[in-house]
């Protein structure tokens, strides 16, 4: 349990993510200066590369460390092979880090799939937990919510579902500041008989819980806000991921092609650029910093693959809070009490 | 079987949708117009609704028949017990038309699960189909893409999926023209291992299939137009449909809240509706046509609820071209020849 007075030490895979170790070792300096070196980082990577990259910044004055892994685990490779072949990958010996106390929590813009079973298997469960989750943020027209399982787990239990809604809400009561957060099934109508075995099933769990739980909740209702915490399978929650962060895409392939059309037209698009990507910014999934990975002995933070330096000192600071606000033990008394 | 020559005669649900009757009858006239009274259109509902929406018309020279229906079921009318109850209702009347040869299709953008549930007991099962499926269409980099199963299914078998993918590809050869159409199994991944035992086993069921198999798709590759058939549970695919019918809200609302910021701000987002307007028309999920349930004895196009007049006139055409190409005929010797 963390307590007041210690210094807060983060471990920032330096090897992970399609922009390391630059924007890496970039937003770890700007935590560090940001925060005034309120917390320690602990880069684990080729130590080399590291320090070629921290050579491009005053770096001096800086509190961190630099731990060598001689091995990456690249984004495309098999996580579950990746960590038996690569026994000293950054993911690795970051994450025994943690384990062995000698740090806090761990930060990662790698392959999500080996940075969740390295988790889980070195860091262990919390007792109470069946299966660790990862959740995704959603801009919505009443703020964010966070949609879990995004594809840490498929096949889920009614059971799972349970605990992912318990984590999230745990989660974001202390991270995000919503009160008694409102949670939503997500599934393909209102009433309760809805959806498949699962969902039916999981419905009556959440219903008899303590949650907060405000029935089912369909697709059209996810950007709408109606539930801070829509729950659901890794199957299903992780399509609807990658489908929302590919809208952006096909939107910016539409306008291509407009503004081909005529010279006049490549001029109008160019003057409406500034606002779309201005209005559009919530939409751009890019923008958000990591989530943790809920359910673990130990704080993992996940990002995206292509994490900008912003984006990894906003994991940084989301990590220093889930340790500051002890979010583990929480999760740990809540799973004792449901038991 | 569809014989040249004969005047085919197409059932229109007056009272389904949620702009019934005027919308219907107005797209019923517009087709009747447009295509010089080809085929005979059937409007089944209330008949003084009916024609009262007709005298708005000049309707003297169009080739149609009213029957009455004295109930209707409502869009949130639970459809099973609808059905039960209100066994005059324009869904089951227009139906019986069809399964008793005194029409050949019937279309409707009433109640979707009524339509589906009547059509299946009313008309019946294709030989050789397990469940009969709802498509929808999805915009892409590439042309239209038809994802099924949009929601008639959840709970889906392997089997099912393959069968799916059967329909859809027959739909989509003889309907929109595509040759040896490619087909993807949605997935959390690209490898065979990935996804729920569903995928994986649907996987090799479609693998050794004689279809266009190009392997898994994930929820980024839709847009794209990776695969002109996407195949998937209904649970998977009709939150997908319903989340992807949300975007263009979400978007309307940021640009409503970046408009209010001043009046210049106003003032620009006018200047620039036309053009969103046009370039993402696509993606106005509203403006497609209807799409058929394959896999019943007879021709039945669903459409949205909000439809149009003239998304009903192409609903309309839809039905026509479905009975012309025999559409339900090639389904049934495909059946037959993997069974």
């Amino acid at each position: 349990m963390f307590t007041k007075g210690e210094k807060i030490k983060i471990v920032v895979d330096a090897m992970g993510g399609d922009y390391a170790p630059s924007n890496i070792i970039s937003g770890g300096v700007d935590a560090l200066k940001e925060s005034n070196n309120r917390f320690q980082i602990i880069f684990v990577g080729k130590e080399k590369s590291i320090f070629d990259e921290l050579k491009k910044f005053p770096y001096e004055n800086l509190d961190y460390q630099i731990i060598n892994a001689s091995e990456v685990i690249e984004m495309h490779d098999s996580p579950t092979a990746a960590l038996k072949q690569k026994k000293d990958s950054s993911i690795s010996v970051g994450l025994n880090l943690v384990k062995e106390k000698k740090a806090d929590a761990f930060i990662s813009a790698g392959n999500t799939g080996a940075v969740m079973s390295a988790s889980t298997l070195i860091l262990g469960r919390i007792d109470g937990v069946s299966r660790p989750t990862i959740g995704t943020f959603f801009p919505t027209e009443k703020g964010k919510s966070l949609l879990l399982d995004a594809g840490a787990n498929v096949d889920s239990k009614p059971q799972h579902l349970l605990e992912f809604a318990l984590m999230g809400s745990i989660f974001t009561s202390y991270i995000l500041g919503y009160q008694n957060p409102t949670v939503g099934l997500l599934n393909i109508g209102e009433e309760s008989s809805k959806g498949n075995e699962t969902a039916q099933e999981a419905y009556k769990l959440l219903k008899e819980s303590s949650l907060n739980f405000i029935g089912n909740v369909e697709g059209r209702d996810i950007l709408k806000g109606k539930a801070q915490i829509v729950v659901c399978d890794g199957f299903v929650g992780n399509i609807l991921l990658k489908f929302a962060e590919s809208i952006l895409t096909l939107m910016k392939f539409k306008f291509k092609d407009y503004a081909s059309q005529s010279f006049f037209k490549k001029i109008w698009v160019g003057l409406m650029y500034g606002t779309l990507k201005t209005v559009l910014k919530d939409i751009d999934y890019q923008e958000h910093g990591g989530v943790p990975l809920l359910g673990v002995n130990g704080v993992t933070i996940i990002g995206h693959g292509g994490s900008t330096p912003k984006a990894i000192k906003n994991m940084i600071f989301r990590a220093e809070e889930m340790v500051q606000k002890n979010i583990n033990e929480h999760i740990q008394q809540k799973m004792k009490s449901i038991l």
